[in-house]
């Protein structure tokens, strides 16, 4: 813990509420079976700046599309975000995007705002149109109910094949004074770097410009929603949105101030990324990937990911089987040029001494039973060393199960 | 079928063996459970030419770099090729490496010739030193029951996670006279693009010189082996190897003899490459994606390669479930640009009437009964067409399922 992060404190039951000035709600509207809560509404009582981040993918969802257009006509001013599970709005076509924009248009009416001041957020499954008439429905009963107390209840209508809700807050203590920062995610499966079927909400009450605030955003991302994966699958409408009200009085601009709120931005990123990958569909197993000794960091992080995607380490993880050979493999397969003659491979529990299982491309003399139990356990760190330069990075990842299958192979039925 | 392709037969139960002039046998020597078969060896009475297209994998198992040394050395005269199954003599190290030049010493002296006339290959396990004197006794068993009948014989030995042994046998009429090509495989997890736990040998009793054959080996690879995926992981150990022998008498020179010949080589190495296709571990389906309309064939390739590989992909198709989206989805995380209001997709049996789901980017009204009839077919042709330009490419796949996670999950135990 160095300076900084010491003046952090997380708070007991924090969600997006838990900085001043927000106030949440959801609803059932019929998008989910069996009427769990599938909209939910966010809603600042003072205008926020925002910065987003979306989907590398080339197949955008509507809501996408949308909310691109509005943060560059406003991202100073915003009131409000509706999103929805069950329907990712996605292959859609003009359709699907008239749907997203009477999305905005219904949420602005129900917030009395422009319908420039709403962001929207879809997920679900992809190609079918929206029910509008629920939807708008959903969105009206949604506005009637919004209250402070509600945070955690938005974090729970996002939830897709999710099986607990992701959420946090923090405060951190900046010079300027005393700021909030809150966060929920969903997102189980298509999970990747470049991001996710995965979408995140982060609220704070400090104030921020908003060219700060994306300059933070796109940091915080960086070192977490992008260094994690359950499947290699990117999807078509991920989002990380951060909205700031100045509801706290204490305004961020650089300086210490700037570095403490990073670090309580990076914090709630990074805890959400590793909430997504111990919620992955079908996990059993939290997974570090450590790639060091490699030439650049592109090399490592391009290691990394690959034993991170490698169906075949995987499932070796879900059999608890200390099968290391697949993760050299995989390894060398990453496009990364290597010399196996000096590849070091160590894996250990978290708080664990680390064994050592390949020294200079070769086994050591390691007991199988000690490999075992470090592969039965349900955190493992697998450290590889490539033996030729500084660079290092580390992604999360988890095994792949049979549940995994069966999660997806009837995700619609 | 145009007129080369009808000068081709295909030989019931055809062998690598049935070209005039090979041997084989095939012996348990205790590196797989149960005592089944696991050491191969495969002889010719003349010298063959011989070419070999091996793993890109930058983690290589010592027979790939025996055997690229050896065939720099001597690509003209091989006399024999010793296989084993059980253990992929990978990450092994120095120990490893020495482990195959005794392998390929054995067999040279039990075969009575050079040690540079002899090729080794070996599949199974990674990071386990060969139990070198069980491998030298099967290479003298197997040795003294050479014999042209036993060609199914080795095709079984070699097997790993196979449940069927993949061979086949071509007579091909070329101007010069006829000659016979035959082929044997396995491999059906670590299968990708770049190949794979992938080994094939080919044999013809042609003679041909090693350049034509290398340049006809690489056209063939490319259009057979290269196209398959099974779980996007490539091996240590991929090799495909082609023995020319000349005890047909007629000799491949280029030309109309010289095309006819690369088309029963393509094909051979096309039906094998199918064999493994699916016989993918676990694999109750065999897909087909073909894109078309791409801008270069390297488009057309990345989009067919991330779709053939996507976990959601696969496992939809193990669901029998008609989630289109998930295809665009993939196609947008190609790395290609794209514009999704120009995507088209289609799907069908193999001899079936195309459906078409997607248009412009949009779902059309097709029922969704149809869909699923052909979602619940064991063979599926799935059709993306990106409407950008005129290339296109097709590669083969299967669905991933419970069975794939299962033998997987514990493959050592």
């Amino acid at each position: 813990m160095n300076q900084m992060v010491s003046k952090m404190e997380i708070l007991e039951n924090g969600t997006v509420t838990s900085p001043q000035g927000y106030k949440a709600a959801a609803v059932a509207c019929g998008l989910k079976k069996e009427r769990q809560p599938d909209l939910a509404l966010l809603a600042s009582e003072r205008d926020c700046t925002a910065a987003a981040v979306f989907t590398k993918n080339q197949v955008v969802a509507a809501p996408v599309i949308l909310d691109r257009e509005t943060l560059e006509a406003n991202d100073s001013a915003l009131r409000g975000v509706v999103a929805n599970a069950g329907n990712a709005n996605a292959c859609t076509g003009e359709p699907g995007y008239r749907a997203a924009q009477q999305m905005q248009q219904s949420t602005a009416f129900a917030l009395d705002c422009r319908p420039e001041q709403v962001l929207v957020l879809s997920t679900g499954v992809i190609g079918v149109q929206m029910p509008m008439p629920q939807i708008n429905a959903g969105i009206d009963g949604a506005a009637r109910r919004l209250a402070r107390e509600r945070g955690a209840a938005v974090a729970e209508a996002i939830m897709t094949t999710d099986t607990f809700p992701k959420q946090l807050a923090v405060h951190v203590d900046l010079p300027e004074g005393p700021v909030t920062i809150g966060g929920m995610a969903k997102g189980a499966g298509m999970i990747h770097p470049d991001m996710a079927t995965m979408l995140a909400v982060i609220t704070t009450d400090a104030a921020a410009p908003a060219g700060l605030l994306r300059e933070l955003l796109r940091n915080a991302v960086d070192e977490s929603f992008n260094r994690i994966s359950v499947d290699g699958d990117t999807s078509t409408n991920d989002t990380v949105l951060v909205l700031a009200n100045g509801a706290s009085g204490v305004t961020v601009e650089g300086g210490a101030g700037g570095e403490a709120f990073a670090q309580g931005l990076n914090y709630v990123c990074m805890e959400l990324a590793k909430m997504i990958v111990r919620d992955g569909e079908g996990a059993s197993k939290f997974v570090a990937i450590q790639v060091t000794g490699a030439e650049d960091e592109s090399a490592a992080h391009a290691v990394a990911e690959t034993v991170a995607t490698s169906a075949l380490v995987k499932t070796a993880l879900a059999g608890s089987d200390a099968n290391w050979g697949r993760v050299l493999a995989a390894a060398g397969r990453a496009g990364v040029s290597l010399d196996q003659r000096r590849l070091a491979l160590t894996v250990a529990a978290p708080d664990g001494r680390p064994l050592q299982l390949v020294d200079g491309g070769e086994p050591t003399d390691y007991e199988e039973a000690d490999a075992a139990a470090i592969f039965a356990g349900g955190e493992i760190v697998i450290h590889l060393d490539l033996g030729q330069g500084g660079a290092e990075t580390t992604v999360w990842t988890c095994d792949l199960t049979h549940d995994y299958v069966t999660i997806n192979a009837d995700y619609r039925t």
